[in-house]
């Protein structure tokens, strides 16, 4: 279900998404059989490829999708990899018991280089091609994600988070690569600096709207068959939109105990407690309400583009991740 | 006694090598919290700066050093510093027993992180000022030196390695970043190409030396105080050239034996079988005759430039990291 609204979302682009993902795959082979091995994995998972679709609708929306389109995808795609990869080596410590094997600590390292090697091909591809722009946007990009996740880590610590910190966190750890991902698509086919800043719009209010609804769905209560399981962000005393604004409306006293919840969560039903405390404060429609706002803040950022299928896929984009489940 | 010597060869650069900390030390300031705690005590263990020291001696070597040059020696270091800080999330990952606390996969994160942001805040430095053609040099490097690494791993679980598999391996690990050091000091004073040409050579070289001696540390019986401790390698089932070549002295069927001291190394004494096997059979003395030839051929790469003070320090450098006890 998600798949096929995806694909009709990337319809404007579909014979440019096959050609992308010819150009993405040759530029993983590797002369070493250890990389080829992590690679072939990594294609084989394929996913949605949500950012490069990101990056050639937008280059269609503003003109002609080119080479340097494709690099563009492939730099963003390339660096999300390379995240997805470092990503692995915390979780791949959760899991493990006892000992680490020296399997397991190979799994870390490889996942620590592998993440390296990724990042260094995606920025060779812009050396090569001259695309420094490209590389301005997507330097500092990487730099934004890490000081995010950094900011969640020490915020995490103290359980102790504003709305303001909260946003901070969700724009450089989520949105500044959806961002990055429409402003290199624009970058790669128009010339109008209008243009550029309508796109970078676009993608930090896509962005911002996603990681909310992400966060939202770790309250909701549908069967999720994929996905992470609900409550989880509380089991890591990640403290996210919804329980914000619901702490907000309480007295300190009783905020305080709720927080209390959260730092010793592995009491039996805490996890549950927090979740009806939040629903109870209404931290649920309130979210929803800001990322629906997001949600029109990115479509009007639009609005200086002439009709095209491309534009309407953008908006359906917006549509689609405001509304999905999981 | 190191820490002198180096500070006599860096005599040439001492001023500028003042100026380099100053800026590298700013290029490390930043808003969040856990970043600067981190990099604070980066700063506070400061290193010996082999590698700043090595961009401005180059730079010196050909010319003078200017804002390029530091902007390079920041890159270098920045990146190697990376580069330590990814390789805690494994050394830690060795020390920790039972379960991982929350707080030991914050460390394994942080340290991924930590090591992305401080990569992309070299490049952003890089692509700020435009050095392109350092950008071009240094995604290489990282793509090696990750290469490296990984082709090392792989041939470490099979226990199966030549000599020109150990060059490559050294090479790419090692060798490269000492070599784009010297490379990119060299392109910030001079346009000639063969200045650029005689330095990238010089740098290879000396990388190449620098880790045979390294190798050949593990199995020499000195005292260290600091430093690796003996057998280390054989320890982690490393097969470095004073094995590969004891290996290759014997029968078939002796080196198949020596190989399974190697595999089962947590016997008693097999690690120092395998040492007492090496020493047997000359793979220091050969590694030490292969180290030695290099470091000729380093100095020898310097012979187009003229005599200064810059120079004579690049010869003692090689003199050092063939001398040196740990």
């Amino acid at each position: 279900m998600i798949k096929s609204k995806l694909n009709d979302i990337s319809k404007p682009v579909k014979t440019e998404l096959e050609t992308f993902q010819k150009i993405f795959k040759s530029s993983l082979k590797s002369s070493n059989n250890l990389v080829d091995l992590v690679t072939n994995y990594i294609i084989k998972q394929k996913g949605k490829k949500v950012r490069p679709v990101l990056v050639l609708l937008s280059a269609k929306v503003c003109g002609d999708i080119n080479e340097r389109s494709y690099r563009g995808a492939t730099l963003v795609e390339l660096l999300h990899t390379a995240t997805l990869v470092h990503d692995d080596v915390v979780d791949s410590a959760d899991k493990r018991r006892g000992f680490p094997s020296i399997n397991a600590i190979w799994k870390n390292k490889i996942a620590v280089l592998m993440g390296d090697y990724l990042l260094a091909k995606g920025l060779m591809i812009s050396v090569e091609g001259e695309d420094f722009d490209f590389l301005k946007k997507i330097t500092n990009t990487v730099k934004r994600m890490s000081e995010g996740e950094l900011l969640q880590i020490q915020k995490t610590r103290k359980l102790d988070i504003d709305e303001e910190t909260y946003f901070k966190i969700i724009s450089d750890k989520t949105a500044s690569l959806i961002e990055t991902c429409c402003e290199i698509g624009s970058m790669s086919s128009s010339d109008n600096p209008e243009h550029h800043q309508a796109l970078k719009d676009f993608g930090n209010y896509l962005g911002l709207a996603f990681q909310i609804k992400d966060d939202i769905l770790d309250y909701e209560g549908t069967a999720k068959l994929f996905g992470k399981p609900i409550g989880g962000d509380i089991k890591e005393k990640k403290i996210t939109l919804p329980l914000i604004y619901a702490l907000n409306k309480v007295t300190p006293v009783e905020a305080n105990q709720v927080r209390k919840l959260v730092k010793n969560n592995s009491k039996k039903d805490s996890v549950k407690e927090v979740i009806e405390f939040v629903k109870k404060n209404n931290g649920i429609e309130y979210s929803q309400k800001v990322a629906f706002d997001l949600g029109e803040k990115a479509k009007n950022s639009l609005a200086i583009f002439q009709d095209s299928q491309a534009k309407q896929s953008l908006e359906a984009l917006v549509d689609f991740v405001l509304e999905r489940n999981n």
